[in-house]
Order: structure tokens, then C-alpha cells, then sequence
């Protein structure tokens, strides 16, 4: 009996949507469908929200938007023809009051849409707002037969309440009918979001279902990123006893087809913490110029090593010829900055060029000498610099129909450690959510292949060269405190214990700097708590211990 | 009987917290329960959070900033000596599942809080995000007696759900049992924020729910800005008939002490639409101002209709002592413009400065023909030149430490038509949340009295003059047509029936800005549907119809 129930193949497709892109939606599903019917799948599945891709929010505002999602769906049932198809979609809901919407999955055989299951646990926190659109479904799991074998559906959040968690959502835990209704293999719809250690966790969490229940699993999540919003992917295909048969690559749109007892493919995952993080970054940028359609890019490379980096990254996820890095000297810069710049610029195989914002900034200074009488000095200057920057590389970005980088790590973004509307600017934050350490760190992972970022970039003291002799830690408590800091304060919601001549600087510095964060463009997203999509802070408050 | 029921004074206090203050909220509740006992109430109001102000969002993430609201809750108790009092406040959730706090109600009788109501209906739309943080109270409104009189406790949403409405958030209306309770006072602690038309949808409701459930009524709701949301206030005592026996003045702290039968003061609200927002605008800058500590604004002058709004709204709201305008013109400003700039702040009686950009441009513009062996052309060159006011103005703002004003208006902002880092830099964005139209009648308001902007500027035909012969609509769909699509498709979400060229600019400038969009400072809210906290759009995304 267990052979039989467990030979029949299932496939799961780990795409990457866009969203609000129906046809493009159905154009993967089209080749995903023809991949698992050729390797001999009976049942497939797309991840939730699939025809929306994942997280449409306001868009659903839009009687169309929700048309075009319902349209998307059925021609996805013409197409589940020989083969069955789950997917996730938003379906309306049609009682009078309540929210206007499930996050509901159609289960589809023979090209009918055969049930419809609503998600019951709808998070809420961090990155989530569901309740905002979503209604909860009150019917827990929804259960059916194919192939000899019994499954039940259950939708991302639903898997992630389980009662051996210290903190838990929700009080119903949905996986705990699984027993009484004999299900051999639990399905799961996601969109689980990145963030550092997420996939090891999720992997966790699926081997501990699978051996408390007893079931096999099938999980299937969105792959790709979403403005700052990255998914690894980690679909996988899992026996009952908890072993993997087969998994998906991490950030790559993938097809498993795999039975519940056999050993498949098992894809090979990021090795360390900081690949994972490099790989996360890639596909952040790769998808936001693509989604957006300008798959061209253009930083200011200041010899620093955050600009550093942040090529680097450029040029894996884009190619080196679509990476144009400017060089933007002031007389403050050294002579080793524009040498390291250049060094890196070569190494890496990109376009570089150097203008100098000298003669604007003279301009600038000599009309303020002459308009207010005496010179202009003290921040006013400083800040003067960047957004000379910021203006050229802007108008070489508008000239060359090119995306600006915005290259400011976690630790600068909070402490406002960044002039606004100069080095603030920029269409995506690649380093937003990564603090100092981390970016070394990253700068470390792209020297090991081959030596592309030059050693002074990593040995010199940080300094933003508005001043003569400047250095970060003049203004700023030392990396090393600062970054804890931020992680404790920004990621943990912590307050330290001891409280000193650091921690009165940081949280100075730190409240002022929320009106900066709020005009930042999206920062990519990899740890659990980013500046950005999952945060609200207000403004005009006396924050914590003010 | 009834006589002596109502014989009893309430006091309504309609104060305006800052987000986290607490001690300034004890110190504005310690003067307000002096006035309501001086006047003889026996039982006092404040709003909805109190402790906190509305909304504290994510600091409520902070152990201590929850801790602080309950300390202040403690410090109220203690005043609460001779009167009784009511306030909202944040409690911890003990549950080991759930949302982790309340949105809760103290009722606090002889110093000691003798019962806590929890808010059971929980908005989720629009502005709103109680339920990121917030678990349902399940137990339908607090009942008490007092004096001889029997009240009953409702949070702010719980009113706002009657069956008549035609869309409904919730299933229960908290209110069906009032007269099961035998209620004589229906009492609500809001905060509930403003736009065109609310307040008197708000009253409305209240009269229809006082005739309907033959109740009288205390509604208390905080007054100021927070950021972008605007607090109107609205506070009423209300007899059982329906009738307004006192009210407190829009946009005003005030305590109104009155009984439920005898007609008292009643504040004359604002006679217009337009009324009500210039009303709204200037406290939303004013309370933004003062409660960040920067008292003193400064803005760019064009000479043309939007500048020139936004000067009147600080000037009301700051004094003309505060406002500093500049001018910055280039080779394509006319001379209209400079001298309708100079009239405007010669009738407003602020100070100006004129700075020529063109010293600067025309560095800019020698040193990229020398670099690129070209001309810079076309919208690079257009660009250039509010990044170069931006820079300036910047300059002027950090050394004279005051707040950029923003002045770009609604229509402006769907379609993007703003340099990023150049016109659409600023603290805060005063029209933004205006169609052109209604900059329009602003102006006509703020000349009614006095006639402050020049006829040119009312006259002429919108340019951003960054080119010869301009106009806005070489560009953009005609204003008029422009204003009723952002209301349709921004302020209500409807797409339009009949489509047409000026629909096909609109849709694709409107999907083309969203990046732009999310860098925008917070707009102060005035509709239903403003670009700001409210609005949730992807950016990488295919919006409606593309």
C-alpha cells in the first residue's frame, strides 16, 4: 500500500513572477506545466499568489488589477490539461462584510477548478500586511485524493505556527488535523521572503513537520525579488521521514519533478552566511532592472569601500558592461582613493570616468562668498559635495537611460551619516540592510575568486573626504560598537543595558535621522528587520528614552 | 428621573499629544483636569492613545516606549483625584499567542484604574494598521455608572460600523446592545483623522447614532498633525435628541465641560472646503515644525501659482517672521516670474534673496561639453536645474537651520512631473496631496481678505521654465482633465470608461513615477487617498491595464 500510495510524481515549480504580469505569468506556467508533464508529474504546484505574484498590495485596490489576476487563473485551468495544477490566486470575497479578499489556492483537474482553499492565518507583521486585503478562510487544510494518495493544501503562514515555538501568532495551529484526516502528504503554497538564516530555518521547520505528522511534503515558493523584497526560493520535495529528495537551486526559478520516496536532485545551497548574502544581493538588483526594464547601471566610485562592493555586486548580477562607475574628485579626495577607484574600476572590467567637481563646487562657493560675505563652511559645505554628485551622476544616468546605485550601508542609514539628495539618493539601496562589518565581509567574498577589490580599499580608515583628514568614526561611534548597535537597536528592538558616551551618540544620532530614512529609495532586504517595506516609524515623535 | 441623570457634567478633552511624549501629555492632562474640575465635571475624557498620541507604529517594537505609556498611564491615575477619568492607552497582551498589545480604554475612579475596555474593532484600511500590533478586545463596550447615569465606553472604529452603511469592515456592531444595557451615554475616545468632508460625515454619524439608540453622547477625539495624518479633532457633547450641546473648535486643544440636556458652546467650524483644508494645511506644518523643534521654514519662489500657495499656508501657519522665500532664477525665468516672486513676498512681508542658478549651470554645462564633446540636451539639461535650487536651497537651510518646504501638488506627483532630488526635495510636502485645482482656490481663498498673490500668477499658464516657451501641459494632459483623473484613479481607484490619448499619458506617466513616489517627504493628507502613509504600491511592477 505505502509503494503505491507514494510512486505518484509531483511537480513543483519554483517561478519567479512579476507582479501584475498575467501573461508573463501564464507564459512560465505554459513551460513549467510542459516540463513536469514530460517527466511524467500528475500534480503540480505554483506558488501562492502566483497569477498577482507576491505581494501585489494596493495594486488589488483596482477592480482590473483583481480581473486581470481571475482572467490569468482560468486560462491557467485551460492549460491543466493530463496533469493537476494547485496554484495560489486572490479571489474576491463575496459577502457583504469583511475584507475584500482571500489569499485563496485553486486546486484544478481536467480544467475545472475543482475547490478553492483560503488561507486562515494571515500574517501581519514585519514585511506582511495581509490583513489588510485578506480575509481569513475558516476552514482549515483543505484535503483531496489522487493517485491512491491523500493530500492536504495549506498556504506559507499556515506551516509557520507550529506549537513548539516560544512565540506563536496565532492560537490554531492548522497542521494539527493532519493525523485524524490521514494525509500522506501536506502541500505548501508560499511566498517565504530572504533574509539571512531564513532558508536553514524553513528547512528546519518542513523536516520537523514532516516526522511529527508523519507526511510527505511538497513545498513550493516564489523565487525572485520584489523592490526590496528578495525570495529565495527553497521549494523542496520531502520524504516522510523528513529527508530531502529533492530541492530547488536557492534564487533561481526552478521545475523539481520528484516522487515521495525516491532520492532526486538535491541542489547545492550558498555555503556561508555571506554568500547567501551575496547571492540575495545579486538577484535583488538583477530583478529590480529587469522588472522595471533598465537593466543599466551607473555609481559614483569614491576609492571606499562601499562603492567597492557595491560594483561588485553590479557586475555579477548585470555583466561588467552594463556597470559604468564615475569617478567624482573634489580637492579633498586623495590621490589614493582616485588610484583605488581606477585600480578597481579595471580589475573589474567596467567603464569608468572621471569628472571633477571642482569647478561646480568653486561656482558654488564663490557665489555664496559674494551673495552672503563671508564663506560658506561647517556641514553646509560638506553636504555641498555629494549633491554636486548626485547631480552628475544623474544627469548621466538620464543621458544614458541608466538605474543610479545608492551605495550607503545600514550602520551610515542609521545614523543619517549620509548628505540627503546626495549620497542618499539612487533608484535601489544595495547595502542598506547590511552593516559595516557585513559589507568587509562581502568585499572579502568577491576578493577570494580573484583579487578584484584592491587592499588599501580594505585596510584604510572609512572617511567620506568632505573635509581634509576626515574619518567616519570623527562623527560616528567605532564600526565595531556601531554595527552591534544597529543590530541590537534596528534588528532586535533592543535597548543595551549599559548605557555611555556611545549610546548617547548612537541614539542622538539615530532619532534624528528618521525623516532621512523615510525619502531613502528601497533598500534590499536581508536581514529580519531592514529599513524599509517592513518598518513605521514616525517622524515628529520623541522616540525611545528621549 | 431623566433630569437627574443628566444633570452630570462630562468633560471633553480634545488635546493634541506628540507620538511618545509622555511627560508633556501628563502635563497637558494635569491642565485639563484642572479646568473640567473647575468647572464642575465629574468625569473627563481624553482620547483614543492618549498616552502615546496617534499612531506610535513601530516604537511600540521598544519594551521601554510601552513601558513609558504605562507609566504615564500610572501618573494620570494619580491625578484622578475628585473626577473620573478615561483614557486610552497601550496595554500588553498577556496571551502566549495573539498581537501583543491592546488598544485600550482606563476607566480610573478614585485614583485607582478600575477597568480597562478593549478595542474590539480594529481598522485595517487605508491609513490605519491597528492590526500590526493590536489584539481584538472580545468583549463588546465597558459599561458604568456614575452620578446616576449609566455610560458606556467605545474605542474611535466602533461607531463608525453601523448596518446602515452600505460597506462594512465587520460583522458586529458593538453598538446593538446599548439599549439591551440600558445605556443613557454613549461614550468614544478617537483619534480619528482628517480629510475633506469627514468632519461632517463624522458629525453625522454621531447625531443618527444618539436619535437612533436614544443615547447622549461624549466623543472625544485628539487634535493636531502627526506627520502627514491631520487630526481635525471634532470633540461633541451631544444630548440624546441628536442635538450638538457643545463642540470644540477645529484644529484646536480645547476642553468643553458640559451636561447632556443644556445647550452650551458650540464652535463655529470652517465655512468651505477650501476652508478646511487651508485650516488643515497650516496646522499639519505648523505641528510638524514645532514638534521635530525646528521652527523656521524656507522655500523656493517661482513666481508661479504652487510657491506661492505654499508661502500664504507658512505664513499663516509660522508668521512671516519665520518664512524665509528664494528666488533662483536661470536663463529661461521670465521677468513676470521674478517680479510676481518679489510682489508675492514684498505683500507677504517675508524675507527674500535672489540667487542666480546660472553661474552654476553654466559650470555644469562648459565642464560636460568639455567631458562629453557635446551640448547637454534635453531633460538631462532640464534637471540639472532644480538640483541645482535643491542644492542651494539646502545650503541656505542647513546654515540657517530651517525646513526645505516642498510645494509640488498632487497632479503633479501622479505624473511624476518633478525632478527627483530637485523640485521634489523638501521636509514636507504642503500641496501634495492638492490637484492643481485646488492650489487654485487656495490662492483665491488666501486673497479673499487680502490680496496676497499677484493676478499674474493666477492668470498665467503653468511652466517649470526649464526650457524657452514652456508650458506644463507641453507634457501633461490639460489640468482640468489631469485633476479629475488623479481623483478617479489615485483618490478613488476607478479607471475611466472611455479611453483616450490623455488616458494613455496619464496611465503611462502614473505607473512611470511610483519610483519617484517613494522618495517623496510625507504630504500632508488632506483626501481620502493622499500619497503617503496610506498607500501601498509595488514599484517594479506591471500596474493596471499595461
Amino acid at each position: 500500500m505505502e509503494k503505491i500510495r507514494f510512486t505518484l510524481k509531483i511537480a513543483v515549480a519554483q517561478l519567479n513572477p512579476k507582479i501584475g504580469a498575467f501573461s508573463k505569468q501564464i507564459e512560465k506556467a505554459k513551460q513549467a506545466i510542459a516540463q513536469a508533464k514530460k517527466q511524467g508529474a500528475e500534480l503540480l504546484l505554483f506558488p501562492e499568489l502566483f497569477t498577482t505574484g507576491y505581494a501585489p498590495r494596493d495594486l488589488l485596490g483596482y477592480d482590473s488589477f483583481v480581473d486581470g489576476n481571475l482572467a490569468a487563473l482560468k486560462a491557467l485551468a485551460k492549460l491543466a490539461d493530463g496533469i493537476t495544477i494547485l496554484t495560489g490566486f486572490v479571489e474576491r470575497n463575496p459577502a457583504k462584510t469583511g475584507k475584500p479578499f482571500f489569499n485563496s489556492a485553486a486546486l484544478i483537474r481536467n480544467k475545472k477548478i475543482e475547490a478553492v482553499y483560503r488561507k486562515t492565518l494571515l500574517p501581519y507583521y514585519n514585511i506582511f500586511e495581509e490583513e489588510r486585503y485578506f480575509e481569513a478562510g475558516d476552514k482549515h487544510l483543505l484535503v483531496f485524493d489522487q493517485g491512491g494518495t491523500r493530500f492536504a493544501v495549506s498556504i506559507c503562514e499556515e506551516i509557520w505556527n507550529q506549537p513548539e515555538h516560544v512565540h506563536r501568532a496565532y492560537e490554531h495551529d492548522p497542521l494539527s488535523t493532519l493525523k485524524k484526516k490521514k494525509v500522506d502528504v501536506l502541500l505548501n503554497l508560499s511566498a517565504s521572503p530572504f533574509h539571512v538564516g531564513k532558508p536553514a530555518e524553513r528547512l528546519e521547520l518542513l523536516k520537523s513537520i514532516a516526522k511529527k505528522h508523519k507526511v510527505g511534503i511538497a513545498y513550493c515558493s516564489q523565487v525572485g525579488a520584489n523592490d526590496d523584497l528578495i525570495f529565495d526560493g527553497g521549494s523542496v520535495i520531502m520524504s516522510k521521514q523528513g529527508k530531502v529528495l529533492a530541492s530547488a537551486p536557492a534564487f533561481e526559478e526552478a521545475v523539481l519533478v520528484n516522487d515521495l520516496t525516491t532520492p532526486g536532485r538535491v541542489a547545492k545551497l550558498p555555503k556561508s552566511r555571506i554568500e547567501w548574502i551575496a547571492r540575495a544581493l545579486e538577484l535583488g538588483l538583477r530583478d529590480y532592472t529587469k522588472k522595471i526594464g533598465v537593466p543599466r547601471v551607473i555609481l559614483g566610485l569614491s576609492g571606499g569601500i562601499d562603492s567597492a562592493v557595491a560594483a561588485c555586486i553590479a557586475v555579477k548580477a548585470l555583466g561588467e558592461a552594463n556597470v559604468l562607475g564615475i569617478l567624482l574628485p573634489s580637492r579633498f579626495t586623495s590621490n589614493d582613493s582616485l588610484a583605488d577607484a581606477i585600480e578597481l574600476g579595471s580589475r573589474l572590467g567596467i567603464e569608468t570616468q572621471t569628472i571633477s567637481i571642482e569647478p561646480v563646487f568653486s561656482a558654488y562657493e564663490r557665489q555664496w562668498l559674494e551673495s552672503e560675505g563671508q564663506p560658506l563652511t561647517g556641514v553646509s559645505n560638506e553636504n555641498l559635495q555629494p549633491r554636486i554628485r548626485m547631480t552628475w551622476l544623474m544627469a548621466m544616468a538620464n543621458k544614458g537611460n541608466r538605474l543610479l546605485l545608492n551605495t550607503s550601508n545600514k550602520s551610515e542609514i542609521a545614523m543619517g551619516y549620509a548628505t540627503l539628495y546626495g549620497d542618499s539618493s539612487g533608484a535601489l539601496a544595495l547595502l542598506g540592510d547590511l552593516v559595516k562589518d557585513d559589507v568587509y565581509k562581502l568585499a572579502a567574498y568577491y576578493n577570494a575568486d580573484e583579487l578584484v577589490i584592491p587592499d588599501r580599499i580594505l585596510t584604510r580608515a572609512p572617511t567620506a573626504e568632505l573635509r581634509p583628514n576626515q574619518t567616519d568614526q570623527d562623527s560616528l561611534p567605532p564600526y565595531p560598537i556601531l554595527d552591534k548597535q544597529v543590530q541590537k537597536v534596528v534588528e532586535r528592538m533592543e535597548l543595551p543595558a549599559a548605557k555611555g558616551k556611545d549610546w548617547e551618540t548612537f541614539r542622538r544620532l539615530y532619532a534624528a535621522a528618521e525623516y532621512k530614512r523615510r525619502q531613502l529609495p528601497p533598500a534590499l532586504r536581508v536581514t529580519s528587520h531592514a529599513f524599509g517595506t517592513g518598518r513605521r516609524m514616525p517622524i515628529a515623535a520623541t522616540p525611545i528614552e528621549l
